[in-house]
């Protein structure tokens, strides 16, 4: 593959990035491509936390590959880091090569550190060029970028309905509305998120795992399952092997003991209502590392989520039927005036199979 | 412009039929364009009834620019007419010109006609193809082949909801829920129809024109409010002008004469509970050569219409936005079972400004 300018080795950076979708969290999804004279000498991608970042991964592909990389231009998906975390930093790395030029798709979006890891590189006398196919970087990191600069994940809530806007019969029957393209879409989503949160309805309702299945993937999501009094039954499917976060409002020491000895953790975040504080948890799963949360629930509690502002995209699957009276996607108040309707924007929408997907984010003043 | 094989001609007779998209009906809008050398002699499109059908303005216009149509090829979006209704048969015409290929989108799909016209020229030596953007054809005129088939119109139902799949308030606020775009598409679609239908609920709550606007037209389609009680007040914006039809199930001789002395027409079609005979009320409208049926009403007559197989499609606007507890697109009854969930197939899926249009059509078993 011959890279004849800057957009072609970005977007090959950007697909070695892709590669760690479902590795990389904590960390970002980065990657790197070397290339000299429009031949790619070199390509990486970051490791599991703790281990290489992408430029240091590339590095040592092109000296493997028997290639100098004097001279050579680095095209990285973000802007190289420059602080020693669990690694040091590859913007030394980068400089010590005796790169000729590094195109960085994007600047760290972290105020503290943007800018700095390309400044340390052109004081070394490398060429430094930025903001090519920076949207496309972005959203690959939308859930580590939405951590870094507000303290919180992109919370994404997916729900699959019929064109009249129904996800499941009254009596509760909702498999399956969608086709099975949608379904192993819904589950590509599920493995790029570093958590996936239903709520206890959803448990007692429909009693799912929670897990991802069919996408080839080495982690699942750590589940969480919203529940205010503690009402999860012990045999709960979502519960099964261990790791599964109980976010609840009322102590109940004895259930709380079971659910530790199921190798679940509870987490008791009441509000005022003696409620989960939602908005208090997308904090805590903030600091517990959590970049993209799927969300998975019922009306109820997506309506919740929605009303305090906890939910940053909708991910809609819409299949070709019509439920007619039946059960909605978020239960949300009626409206007096129309200019108090929730403002959205549609970032994309793509046919699935049968199916429509529509994925709509919220405006930012909400 | 060259033609330069058979699908660039056909799509220009094509272009030259989308002329006659608010002109033509009862007819069918169809294109002509003849061609000799790849270059382009004449074309014409569908007259208003009773005048010059597509072929006939073609050859003419190529006479009127000193052009020898022997010889040469005409593209035409239906097989040419071999019968004589208003105006003689087309197969006449094109044999008499001496053109020496004709090439057609479709047979004309009434069986009783199908293949006579193509027949006529073949037996006159002139070359004949068929089967090219034959679905493009088909969609130009659904309506009219509709109307031919199966005696009805095609009844395309427009619906603007949230994403969330509500289509106004409690309160009944509804404007506007979708953008500018979408709100003039509707019109465009409302202009190709020969008829839109509406209910006394909506003229209460609403008091609509029903009217095209913004689009440039010669004429209106026909207003259609099914009224089963005549309760609609004299002064009810549609019936402003004259000419609307008002559908009743229980006669009232007083109202019906207030109505005629404004120019409306009242329609008598009782089913045995009382109401209107929707089914037969398209039946009728296929007698009265409706090709296209623009249905835009409020949840409870679009729900009667899809309970009982009166439409084909649903012309469904989504906007970035929730509603939540409102009023939904479709009084449809509970089910029991997701399978006997009604079926449709997403025939189109398109952003039109801020908003997706949604073109859903009803499975044949239904």
């Amino acid at each position: 593959m011959e890279i004849l300018n800057d957009v072609d080795g970005m977007r090959l950076a950007l697909d070695w990035a892709a590669r760690g979708l479902y590795t990389t969290t904590p960390n970002p999804h980065i990657g790197c491509v070397i290339v000299r004279d429009g031949q790619v000498i070199g390509a990486g991608v970051t490791q599991p936390a703790g281990q290489n970042h992408a430029e240091i991964e590339a590095l040592a592909d092109a000296r493997a590959r028997g290639h100098d990389v004097r001279g050579a231009t680095a095209y990285v998906t973000l802007e190289p880091c420059n602080h020693h975390g669990r690694t040091p930093p590859c913007s030394d790395a980068l400089v010590r090569a005796g790169l000729g030029r590094v195109v960085a798709a994007m600047l760290d979006p972290n105020p503290l550190v943007a800018g700095q890891g390309l400044a340390k590189l052109e004081s070394a006398g490398i060429a430094v060029t930025t903001g090519i196919l920076a949207d496309e970087a972005y959203e690959l990191n939308i859930g580590f970028f939405s951590r870094m600069q507000r303290g919180k994940p992109w919370a994404r809530m997916k729900t699959a309905a019929s064109l009249d806007g129904m996800t499941a019969l009254h009596n509760g029957q909702s498999q399956w509305i969608t086709g099975p393209e949608a379904r192993a879409d819904g589950h590509a989503w599920r493995a790029r998120a570093c958590a996936i949160l239903t709520g206890i309805g959803t448990v007692k309702a429909d009693d799912p795992q929670l897990t991802v299945r069919g996408i080839d993937t080495p982690r699942q999501p750590r589940r969480i399952v919203v529940d205010s009094r503690l009402d999860i039954s012990l045999d709960a499917r979502v519960l099964a092997g261990g790791g599964t976060w109980i976010v609840a409002a009322v102590p109940h020491p004895e259930k709380e003991a079971q659910l530790r000895a199921l190798g679940a953790e509870v987490i008791m975040l009441p509000n005022a209502a003696g409620k989960v504080d939602l908005a208090a948890l997308m904090l805590e799963l903030g600091r517990r590392q959590i970049n993209e949360l799927h969300v998975e629930a019922g009306a109820k509690l997506n309506g919740s989520l929605i009303r305090e502002g906890c939910v940053d995209e909708l991910l809609v699957y819409l299949a070709p039927t019509l439920l007619g009276d039946a059960q909605g996607m978020f239960a949300l108040p009626a409206l007096t005036e129309l200019e108090h309707k929730v403002a959205l924007h549609f970032h994309q929408v793509r046919q699935i199979g049968q199916d429509v997907r529509i994925l709509a984010r919220f405006m930012p003043q909400h």
